[in-house]
C-alpha cells in the first residue's frame, strides 16, 4: 500500500468506461480535460509558515475531480494510482 | 453535484445570446474579453500562513465577470460548468 | 453596476479628446504611456498574510493616472470601464 | 499636482545639461546608465505582511540617482515627471 | 558516510530487477516514470519562517517513490546514492 | 557624496593594477569572475517583514570581494563608484 | 583570509587526484556530477523573516558534498576557493 507524504494524494483514476449513469461526461475537444478518480489515501497535509498542518481537505472514498497531467502515476501490485497533490484536486463530486 | 475545494467557485457560463437587456454587453474585438456567469457553488477559501481561512468574496446565485480563458470547464449531467479561483473573479454585478 | 472584488477598482477611462484645460497631456511618442481615469468603485482590499484587509488608496471620484494595458476592459449598459487592481494605480491628480 | 500611491516617488529628471559644476556626471558609454533627478512628492510607502507601512526612505527636494528605464513618464500641465518606486532609487546624492 | 543537510536524504536506489514479487512495477512508457528506493539516512529538515525545525516525514529503513531525475547521484566507497529533499518524495511504500 | 538606499552598498572598484602584494588574484579565465572593492558607504538595510530592518554586513573601509555584474556603475565628481545590494557581496578580506 | 557573509561558506575544493583510498568516487558520466570539499570558514548565516539568524549546518573542517557549478571561484595568496551557500551544500561526509 501507498501512505502519501506532505499534501499528496493517492487516486484511482475512473476511465470513461467505467463511469455510470449521471456521471461526469468531459468535454471531448477540450485539450487539458478534467478527470475523475477515488480518494485511495491522503497524506498528513501541507506545513504553514507558522508550523501547523492544514490537513487535505479531501478524504478517503471521495469522487473527485482534477486537471488532467495532474500527478505522477504509480503502479502497485499490478494497480495503477495517481499521486496528486491536494490543491490540484477541483473539486468532490457529490 | 459539485462541491469546489479550496479558494475555488463553481460558475455556470451564460454566453451572448443569453444576456437580458440591458446586460454587459463585451467588446467584440477584444481578444482575452470577459464572460459572465452565475455563482453555482463556493469552496471555503484559501488558507493564508497564519493558519485561518478567507472565504470567498462571492455567495451562490452572484452575477459575476471573469477573464476569459480563466478556471477549468466540467460537464456534470450533461450540464457544461466552470471551476474557477476567487481570485479570478472581477466584479459582481448588481 | 459593478462592484469589483478583492484590490481591483473600477475605472471610467478619459480618453485625450475629453481632457480639461491644465489636465495631464501624455506623451505622444510612448509605447506604454500613462492613461488617466476616474474612478467608479472600489473593492475591499486585498487580504495580508495575517488576515486584515488593506483598502485601496483610491475612493470613488479620484482622478487617477495608471500604465496602459493594465487591467481589463468591460462594457456594461453600453458604456464601458476599466477594472484594474489597486497596485496598477500610479498617481491621485489632485 | 501628481500624488504618488504606495511605494511610488514622482521624480523631475534633470538632464545632462542642467547639471551643476560638481555634479554627477554618468558614464558615456554605459547601456543602462543611471539617471539623476529631483524628488517632487513621495507616497505613504509599502504595506509590509506585518500591517504596518514602511515610509519612503527618500523625502521631497532629495537630489537621487536611479537606474534609467526605471518607473513611468507622465506630463502633468506641460511638465515631465517620472513615477517611480522607492525601491528603484539607488541613493540619495548629499 | 554521508550525513545529509536540511530537508535532504539519502537514498539507495533500487533497480527494476532488484524489486521483490508484490513490489511496485513501473509503467514502462513513461517518461518521467517514479523510481523507488529506501531511505539511508535523513537530515535535520528544513527551517521555517519561524526559526523551528519541521523533519522529513520519512525515516531511516522506509521504502519510498519519488519521481525520476530528482536530487543528485553521489558514489561513496564504490556503492552510488541519491541525495533528494524530503518534498521530493512522494510516498512512503507499506 | 552618495547616500545609498536600502540594503545598498557604494563601493570604490580596485582594478588589478591597484592590487597590492599578496591580495587576491582572479582567475584569469573565469567569464564571470569576481571583482575586489573598498567600501565607502553603506545604506540602512533591508526592511524585513515584521518592520525590524537588517544592517548591512559590512562597514565603511571593508575589503569585500562581489561577483562582476553585480550592481550599477556611477561617477560623482569624476570618481567611479560601484552601487550594489549587500546581499551580493560574497565576503571581506581580512 | 576570505570572512564570507550571510549564509556563505568558503571551500578548498579537492580534485579527484587528491582524494584518498575509501574516499568518495563521483560518477565519471554524469554531466552535472558533485564536487568534494574541505569547509575553511561559514558565514553567520542567513536572516529568519522574524529576525533570527540560522547559522550554517556545517562547520571549518567539515568534508563536504555539493553540485557542481554552485557558488564562485576567488583566488586568494595564489591559493583558489569557491564560496558557495550554505543550502548548496548537499551533505557532509562523515
Amino acid at each position: 500500500m501507498l501512505r502519501p507524504l506532505g499534501d499528496r494524494v493517492v487516486v484511482k483514476v475512473i476511465t470513461a468506461e467505467e463511469k455510470t449513469q449521471g456521471g461526469i461526461y468531459l468535454p471531448d475537444t477540450a485539450k487539458e480535460k478534467p478527470q475523475e478518480g477515488e480518494v485511495i489515501a491522503v497524506g498528513p497535509g501541507r506545513v504553514l509558515d507558522n508550523g501547523t498542518r492544514i490537513p487535505p481537505e479531501v478524504k478517503k472514498g471521495d469522487r473527485v475531480v482534477f486537471a488532467k497531467y495532474s500527478g505522477t502515476e504509480v503502479k502497485v501490485d499490478g494497480e495503477e494510482y495517481l499521486i496528486i497533490r491536494d490543491s490540484d484536486i477541483l473539486a468532490v463530486k457529490e
